[in-house]
């Protein structure tokens, strides 16, 4: 993924939502307060790591105190933006689709799910998660009425290129793409966010089989 | 993810198979050779990046003549153990393990997927892509006759942390992990590679909203 306009850099914006999940299950669990050299052993980092981490945002912490959990919690929500959700479509409800619609906390992640379009008769009418499926013949219209800036690609490679450039056309601005298709070479004034599945799988069975 | 016994470093691991998936389109697109130049474009990386990365594993290419691509491609296949499948289990066929199972290429990443499992009755005795799902009361019958190396798991954060420990006391050494349940933190000796896909689109979310 690439900023267009980087002040911190992407390694620490990558492991922002970390600090975030571990910050909501210590909240949850009751802690209090924290240390950033405890909070490092947990997370599998250095201390001084999480004290520059969290420097590039503001000043956090005492020393010596350690960090109070539910106001660093609170810190990261707003530095994330999941107070600010954006308003997203989903491409393809398929088995991936479906299973981000039903599983994925949409906006517990600062996205707001407005729209899913596929094209299989089949799906188009149906309704999912109060949604309902229309086919990709009203994009246009859809997003001059409720313009949607990031959109969801849970569509075949061959099927991207067309659709890319219909979206970025209707000012779609941000791609969470699971599609393969390199769009950033493209377009390269939007946001891509690739999910390469597979590369995470290949890279284990890398290390599997160093094992063997 | 960590790997025991690491002589390459983990980042070189992660772009093994970006490398393999970008020489593959090439081949599929009957490109014969590449320079480390045109190679470090296509792939937004740096040529002496590229060559120091490929250097890891022997020699590959020729100064100034550039990569036999299908070459490449097949030292690859190789070195990522494709040509060795390692056995592995699902765990949990909702709708990510449903996804997961009809469009991940499992023998294409290294994996023969020998089970599925659930524990919900309208799931058990189901057949999806010609493997019967079973109840997990069967695991350990099922990985003493198999020795699933690899378990994918696909179930509820609440539900991993004993199934895990049976996993492991069954003889399974790796993890691909949706589950959100720190493995690593319980288990030392295991490989773990965690797909937190709600980080991707948290972190897609954060610079969504930098470019407001």
């Amino acid at each position: 993924m690439a900023s267009k306009d980087t002040q911190i850099s992407m390694s620490v914006v990558r492991r922002l939502p970390r600090y975030y999940r571990f910050l909501y299950d210590l909240k949850e669990n009751g802690v209090v307060r924290i240390s950033s050299r405890e909070l490092a052993e947990r997370m599998g980092l250095t201390a001084s790591q999480i004290r520059q981490d969290l420097n590039c945002f503001g000043e956090f912490g005492q020393q010596g105190y350690g960090y109070l959990v539910e106001q660093l919690y609170e810190e990261l929500y707003h530095i994330l933006g999941m107070d600010r959700l954006t308003p997203a479509i989903i491409l393809g409800a398929g088995n991936l689709g479906h299973a981000l619609i039903n599983h994925m906390n949409f906006a517990g992640k600062g996205v707001r799910l407005d729209g899913i379009f596929d094209d299989a008769p089949t799906l188009i009418g149906k309704t999912i998660h109060d949604i309902t499926v229309q086919s990709t013949d009203a994009l246009e219209t859809f997003c001059t009425n409720h313009s949607p800036k990031l959109a969801i690609l849970c569509i075949p490679k061959e099927a991207a290129p067309r659709l890319v450039e219909r979206l970025v056309a209707c000012g779609v601005k941000a791609f969470w793409n699971f599609s393969h298709y390199d769009i950033a070479m493209h377009h390269q004034d939007v946001l891509v966010e690739n999910v390469h599945l597979g590369d995470s799988l290949m890279a284990l069975s890398y290390l599997i089989n160093q094992e063997k």
